[in-house]
Formats: structure tokens, C-alpha cells, sequence
């Protein structure tokens, strides 16, 4: 795999960067990966597990002579990192990002970039819902979709970062920022909201049922458990930088729960039949599409008794 | 393991009788399992691939000197088998179902049950989003709970059924039926019903945004895909029959959702960061509970290229 940057800089070391870092290693993508993390913690961690070939103790220093610096700092972080390493940043080099929002991340990045340096907005549409230095792993990004959002970046410092994204086993795509939140607001920003506030009522209900939804939540609450065990500070910012698409797609789901809860209330048992059925072959697709297996249950190994 | 039936009939042949059929011959549970489903297809794959040691023509013909008889069937249907069985029941054995509500399948059943034949109901809390003869497994129901609802049974009949499944691998314990009704209504009729509704917005949106919503889903909607692929006959009978208990919840999550959109609206972070971390210790009580691993994305194997 060719080197595209000789020396790239990963800021904020969570699940993203540190498979990043991974990943680069796995491909030989850099010569030199520098890391920062603002929490002193983590950059122990960083250097007691060997996550980033130096981590610094300024993001400053880490950016310093850096062809590709990539932000995998939550979305609300990003215009303080800009305004601290802007005017350190080698002209020529390339910025980028991993963030869940676009154009919230380009109006956080812009003021702040010298000229002469590229900005290239991504978002790997790849996670689990763990999180933290140790979290990473190489193979995160196999197969999943990066999405870069060029907005009038330089062709070239774009191709390079489809080529860095593709060597660390991504499909590339591009779109426009605003297209890109829409698209997010309802294949990930939407359900995570929904998630979290079923596994709210959940918890409410404790003091109804003690401990029983904790007991008995292999039968579908298990899953949305795990999207609502994701990083707090990292959906706040999404909710709070993609209010507007996220607001509306929440607007039609409620239409459509509504008319669902009707449904129940009138027992009309045809109109959830056909409801359920319709959603089964969106399912398919995804399969087809590669971006789940086709096992039950995720290919879930069981839990074995003692 | 002690066979506590000599003669198992499962009635309808879908995953989670598939389930106990290869389940209670991995233990020895029974000398001869019987089945019937109401699809001369469904019979006949049950017959290619070996499901139950006899597929017999008629439910009537499968329960004959049944010591135990199974209602796997959709709630919704329950009654109608009863009607059909209830006359040729030997005296002594017992019934049971693996229906998903319990208070409406108490209603349909208990008017034809005849006199000297026990009935205890039971929900395996298990299961995957397939269905089907071919989608059962041996391990489905290993460290898994089944809620026994015995509704004034016969205490030896009952301890003969806890014994059943755990046989079967499972864990039981006891509910009423009500109480049963509105916890499933929290750990899995409102989130199936949600997931549902949020894959049916996406399905409406694919016209604004192409197949992007199925291209791009690896980020949260995927999970929803799974849970709201599971069968629309039985899902629908579910929410037919459980309707208070869901509809209770559904206000509840309702009312939360609008708090949390609000506080999105009004940019509260502090409101969305704190209710985003209360969230994640549900999930590790979950893990606790040894009802999830803490492998992240549920371990998932990552889809390779090519």
C-alpha cells in the first residue's frame, strides 16, 4: 500500500482514532503517527499500550510537521482544537475529520484554517458502542462506508484522502454536508435518539418491574441497550449540531408511531400486518447490500451456562 | 437428563418449535416428538429435514397420547387449535404454548380445555429474527430465560414443565399473567414496535435519499432492520393482544421522547449529556445478567471484502 502522508496526526484518541491507528499500522499508510488526547489518562493509556508511534502533550506539538491531520475529537471540540493548532499547521497539509456531523464540523473548522492547508470533512460510518483508547481495533473499518464531504476541497487532497480511507479498508463515497445529515439523521442520529429513550423508560419502569427489564432483555431490548450505551458527550454534540434534520425525521416517526398506536388501539390487525411486512424486505436489501450477515441474531455466539 | 414426557407434540413449526425439536433431542428429553403446521409446505420441509420423528397430517392426529402438547402457533390462532385438540387430549397430559402474551392466551385456551388435562403456559424468552421450519437450533434457548405463567396449575404439572425447559437449557421462573404482559410490554412489544416504525420512515424517505438509507445503515439502523425483520403474523397477534400494556408503555415513551426532543431543540446539553449516561448503566447490568456479551457489536464478525 502506498504512503500517501508521511506523517499523519491523530487528535483525540477514542474508538475511531485508535483503530485509525491500528489500521495504519496494519497498512503501513504513514511513516510517523503522532497522537493527542486532551485527558492526561488517556495518553497514558495511549503510551502504556503503544497507541500512536509518540503521543504528545500538546495537540500542537503532535500536528507539527504533519501531512494529514485528522480531528476525532467530539463535534462541540472542534473549533477550540482548530483555534489552538491553525496556526502551526505545515503549509500544504491536509485536515480532516471523523465527526457524525458535516456542516456543523466545516462552519467549526473554517475560520480557523490557514491558507494553503486542505480541509476534507469524512465520517467512516463504522463504531461499537464502546469507546476510549482501548476500544480500537484494525479491522473496524472493513467494508463500512467512509463518507468524505470535499465542500470545494482541492481534487487532489481529496482523491489522496479516498486512497488513505480505501487502505484502511473503507469504501469511499462523497456528498454534500447538508445531503450527508439528512442521510445520518435517519440511518443513525434518529435511531440513537429513539434508543436511548426507550432504554429512559426502561429504567423509569424499575421501580415497577425491579429488575426484571434488566432480567428478561434478550426478547429485542438488548439491542437497543447497546446503541444507547455509546458515548454521552459525543451524542450530545450530534443532537445539538444536527438539530434541524434530526427534528424532522423525529417529526415524521412520531406521525408514524401515531398512526401504528392507532392501529393497535382500533385493532386493526391489517394495516400491522402489512406495516410488518413492508419492513422485513428493507432487511433484505441491507444483506444484500453487505453491510450485515445474513446470521440470526448476528451470528451471536450463545452464552454457555457456567 | 430424565425424559419428564414420553411424548411431545409441537404444535405449528416455526423457529422456536424448530428450536425444541433439535433442543430436546440434543437432550434426550422425550422418546417421541410429534408436529403439525397447518402448511402442507411447512410439513413437508419439516419431513425433508428430519423436524419431530412423526409430521402427522392433522393437529388432532399429532396430540394423540401426547403427554405434553405445545401451542407453537401465533397467539392470534390458539384458539382455534384448542377447539380442534381439546376432544382427543389424554386425560393427564398437560398443554402448553410459547405465545409471547400470556393473558390472551389464557382467555383463548381455557374455554376448551377439557377436564383432567393441565394447562401451564410458558414464553421461552428467545429467539432471532428468522422464521420458519429451518431456522431452529438446538442452543436457541441455552441461558435463556422461560416465564412459567401456571394461572392456578397443578403444582407436579407445573414442576414438570420448569424441569422441561430446563432440559432445554434454559433458566425459568414464575410470573402472573398480567405482570408477565407488562414487562414483555417494556423488554420487547414496544421496542419491536418502535424499530418497526423507525424502518418504515426510512422506507418512506429511500424516495428522497435513493437507497442511501440501506447503503449507509451500519451506523444504529441496522439493528432496527434486524429486530423489525421478525415475523408480521405473530407481531401483529402481539400487539392485537397486548394491547393496554403496550399502549401504557408507548404513552410513557412518548412522553420522554418529547422531553429529549425538546431538549434538542432548546440546545439543553446538559439535559441530553446526563440522560445519555444514565442510559449506559442499564447496559452493563445487562452484561451482569449474562444476557449480552460485552464484546462489542455483539462480537459481530466483520464482513470481509471479496
Amino acid at each position: 500500500m502506498a504512503q500517501e502522508y508521511q506523517k499523519v496526526a491523530l487528535i483525540g484518541l477514542g474508538l475511531i482514532a485508535s483503530s485509525m491507528f491500528w489500521g495504519i499500522k496494519r497498512a503501513g499508510l504513514a511513516v510517523e503517527v503522532t497522537g493527542y488526547a486532551r485527558s492526561a489518562e488517556t495518553r497514558e493509556t495511549a503510551r502504556e499500550i503503544g497507541l500512536c508511534d509518540r503521543v504528545c502533550d500538546s495537540a500542537a506539538e503532535a500536528v507539527e510537521d504533519a501531512d494529514l491531520v485528522v480531528l476525532c475529537v467530539p463535534v462541540g471540540a472542534m473549533a477550540a482544537v482548530m483555534e489552538e493548532i491553525g496556526p502551526v499547521l505545515k503549509p500544504g497539509a491536509t485536515v480532516s475529520d471523523v465527526g457524525s456531523v458535516k456542516r456543523a464540523v466545516i462552519e467549526a473548522v473554517t475560520p480557523h484554517l490557514p491558507g494553503g492547508v486542505h480541509f476534507v470533512p469524512a465520517h467512516p460510518l463504522a463504531g461499537t458502542e464502546q469507546s476510549g483508547p482501548r476500544s480500537g481495533f484494525a479491522e473496524l473499518f472493513d467494508n463500512r462506508w467512509c463518507i468524505l464531504v470535499p465542500d470545494g476541497a482541492e481534487a487532489e487532497a481529496t482523491a489522496r484522502l479516498h486512497r488513505f480511507w480505501q487502505g484502511l479498508g473503507s469504501n469511499t463515497d462523497e456528498m454534500d454536508a447538508d445531503h450527508h445529515d439528512l442521510v445520518l439523521a435517519v440511518t443513525s442520529h434518529t435511531p440513537h435518539l429513539i434508543a436511548y429513550t426507550m432504554v429512559g423508560v426502561a429504567d423509569d419502569l424499575r421501580r415497577v418491574t425491579d429488575s426484571e427489564v434488566i432480567k428478561y432483555s434478550a426478547a429485542g431490548f438488548r439491542d437497543f441497550t447497546r446503541i444507547a450505551a455509546s458515548d454521552p458527550t459525543m451524542w450530545r454534540d450530534v443532537f445539538l449540531t444536527n438539530k434541524d434534520a434530526t427534528l424532522e425525521i423525529l417529526g415524521r416517526f412520531t406521525e408514524e408511531l401515531f398512526a401504528l398506536q392507532r392501529a393497535i388501539r382500533q385493532g386493526d390487525g391489517d394495516m400491522l400486518h402489512d406495516y410488518f411486512t413492508r419492513t422485513r424486505a428493507i432487511r433484505r436489501g441491507i444483506i444484500e447490500a453487505g453491510q450485515d450477515t445474513e446470521a440470526p441474531d448476528f451470528g451471536r455466539v450463545p452464552v454457555r451456562k457456567g
